[in-house]
């Protein structure tokens, strides 16, 4: 009988493959191929499986790798994710693993760009990540920067990655070494893995650049030759599955890399002054993120009111929320009211991503600023979710509404002046 | 005493304005220029407001066009936004307002197109929708395509466009006529307004194709070129300003009207042999859209599985939520377990917009499909949000969870072999 991590040969229809067992589901039977991609076989159309060879187990030794002179020290803090992962054969799919000599293995190259630590923080992945874990990834970095690390690289799960990066960008007010938050969305037993390219290009930037502070690192293309350096605060995961999810939103990335020639570009040389290390990494924990919709619900508003000291709006358009025709939306616009007025903070940003909410042109929304909601400008309304719980967790709340619609880490862009035009 | 709505001269620092006065702010005075734009001047500044002619009011008549011969018969049902926006003096944003003959007054170009006639059916701003205003929307095609209507535009505020196109997608099974949602972004008393060339190219792709169905036509460019008729289940607003905001997701746009050369070009020309009307306009009430993010709280999983018979989850990535590591993310995986072994339906989708959800390719990814979550493919959360409504006004959970996964109205494309390797 074949177990999960035999090699096996699977004869369905009038075709044989072969591959690595994967656990099955309850209908369709599951194979990771030589080239890395998985398929999943109906088990009614399977008539026979082989095992071409039984699982072996290995144990791979831990090692940190001979230091080079005159090469910069990154320390790599791993915390799971894709570019870590594995099959994973207790329950078939990809989970995260890490081991420091690993990474080395991976990437043989970033041996020669810089002398590489690896420290392994967390490992998940990064959907179930909370502030707690924001809070040791912080520490860690602290602490390494404080060692003498001249940049950090924290592998890390796509699918938050940015919360991550927005959450570092505002908790630490000063940083004076570079720290890029690098993940890879096909894993690195993948033909068309990007985990190495996105490490090495974010190894160079550090190892060859003056830049101090947060940035994403990922792919610029889905072809092979280009990594952008994005904002902490300004970049959203804009697709499912393609290498170049990664996109900065109502601004540019900071730099490009060129994979092939090795070459970095500023878009914008950030003009960073920065000395020493100021860490403020509290987070209030009852702050919510509420996207609007038709139909909306009275009792959801009073839900997020009554369970939180602020929340997010992530409204229509311009920053609109129902609140004003019918009799559910005018409760809506009384619920949100009163909430303001015991000392609840509302933030109001826009589902459609691209572009600056505006508290002025239309009367919908005079309605809800007048109220004392606070409009965020061109702020993602994910930033924005922990940008207001990390305000509450360090700051007064009156102190919070002053600095949310402030610029503090490049999270707003100034409104220019073609855009005055268009108010 | 200067008065909303008269023409004033407002002198401030060592500048001197002149335009419509609109009600003020606690701390600034608005003027309606005449180019159509607004600017705010801080109360502290202004030194002298003139009064440079008082407020006439106006009245409109109202009146049908006559018909001409050969030419085909349009309905334009208006419900409000920007499209037929003037300013509101009570409150000085702009808020919806429409007369049948204002629209003709507006685009005299559309009475040689068509024959147009015109008919009010709501007046309110989108975001305050509600699926009782979707019905009466539908409600008014289906009287007016019975009564011989050679297709309908409807005028509609920009905010909640496609979540309205949508649902009427869902709502007719079938319609034999074109139906076109359209939007403007900039109100009609403003140069850069887009209401004209849209409406404009809404009625010739009507007068000038056999194209049967629910779709949007909206600016494709910010230049003054082109228009897109783009599908109803998968378009979203992608910016709060741009004239060019709508953009297809995941598929191509239906066809572009050249507006100077009035040549139409389909890239998918859509074989529709539907014939007669079949409306099913029921909604669910109970239905959420839940957007997740770092730091979820279980109480909320819990309202939404208390308070909704089904829930549309955005998820990150690849239609993740958190529910695996840490003890909240534990209560997450156990509250979404419970409602659905007592029948509740939970729908995935992403907040990557762009790309497809998976349920096998991560472990958490299968913990989800598990307990029964279903996968929607690459269907847009908002899309999926008013698919489940209507879903389980019209059916039973049981047919609910089968229906929901199937394409019915082109809100699931089909993967594609390139895709398929990527699983």
């Amino acid at each position: 009988m074949a177990n999960p991590g035999d090699k096996v040969q699977i004869i369905y229809d009038d075709k044989a493959v072969e591959g690595i067992l994967m656990p099955d589901s309850a209908d369709s039977l599951f194979l990771k191929l030589e080239s890395g991609y998985n398929i999943g076989i109906s088990k009614e159309k399977v008539k026979e499986i082989k095992v071409v060879e039984a699982r072996k187990d290995t144990k791979k030794g831990k090692s940190d790798i001979p230091e080079k002179k005159g090469l910069k020290k990154i320390i790599v803090l791993h915390t799971g994710g894709t570019i870590a992962s594995k099959v994973d054969y207790s329950t078939g799919g990809v989970i995260a693993q890490f081991t420091a000599k690993d990474l080395v293995d991976m990437v043989p190259e970033i041996k020669d760009i810089a002398n590489i630590k690896c420290e392994l923080v967390a490992n998940m992945m990064s959907e179930d990540m909370m502030f707690s874990d924001h809070q040791k990834i912080a520490a860690a970095v602290k602490r390494n920067a404080e060692k003498g690390a001249d940049g950090i690289i924290i592998g890390h799960g796509t699918d938050t990655l940015t919360y991550t990066a927005a959450s570092l960008a505002f908790m630490f007010e000063r940083i004076d070494i570079p720290v890029l938050i690098v993940g890879s969305q096909r894993s690195s037993d993948r033909p068309s893995t990007d985990a190495a390219m996105n490490l090495i290009c974010a190894a160079r930037f550090i190892a060859e650049t003056g830049f101090k502070g947060i940035a994403v690192c990922m792919h610029h293309h889905s072809s092979d030759d280009k990594c952008a350096i994005l904002p902490a605060t300004k970049t959203r995961k804009m697709h499912t599955s393609r290498r170049d999810a990664f996109r900065a939103i109502n601004t540019e990335p900071i730099a490009f890399i060129d994979f092939k020639l090795g070459k970095i570009d500023f878009l914008n040389k950030p003009s960073d002054m920065t000395k020493g290390i100021l860490l403020k990494d509290r987070f209030e924990n009852n702050v919510g993120l509420l996207k609007t919709h038709p139909n909306m619900d009275p009792e959801l508003f009073a839900f997020y009111t009554k369970n939180y000291k602020g929340f997010v709006i992530e409204g229509t358009g311009l920053g609109h929320a129902p609140t004003n025709l019918g009799e559910d939306n005018l409760k809506n616009h009384k619920i949100l009211k009163d909430f303001i007025a015991k000392g609840g903070i509302v933030a109001v940003t826009s589902q459609c991503i691209n572009g600056r909410v505006h508290p002025d042109v239309y009367t919908n929304l005079r309605r809800l600023s007048n109220i004392g909601c606070i409009f965020l400008e061109d702020m993602l309304p994910e930033t924005a979710f922990i940008k207001l719980a990390w305000l509450l967790g360090n700051y007064s709340p009156e102190e919070t509404k002053k600095l949310l619609a402030e610029n503090l880490r490049g999270e707003i862009t100034e409104r220019t002046e073609y855009e005055e035009e268009f108010i």
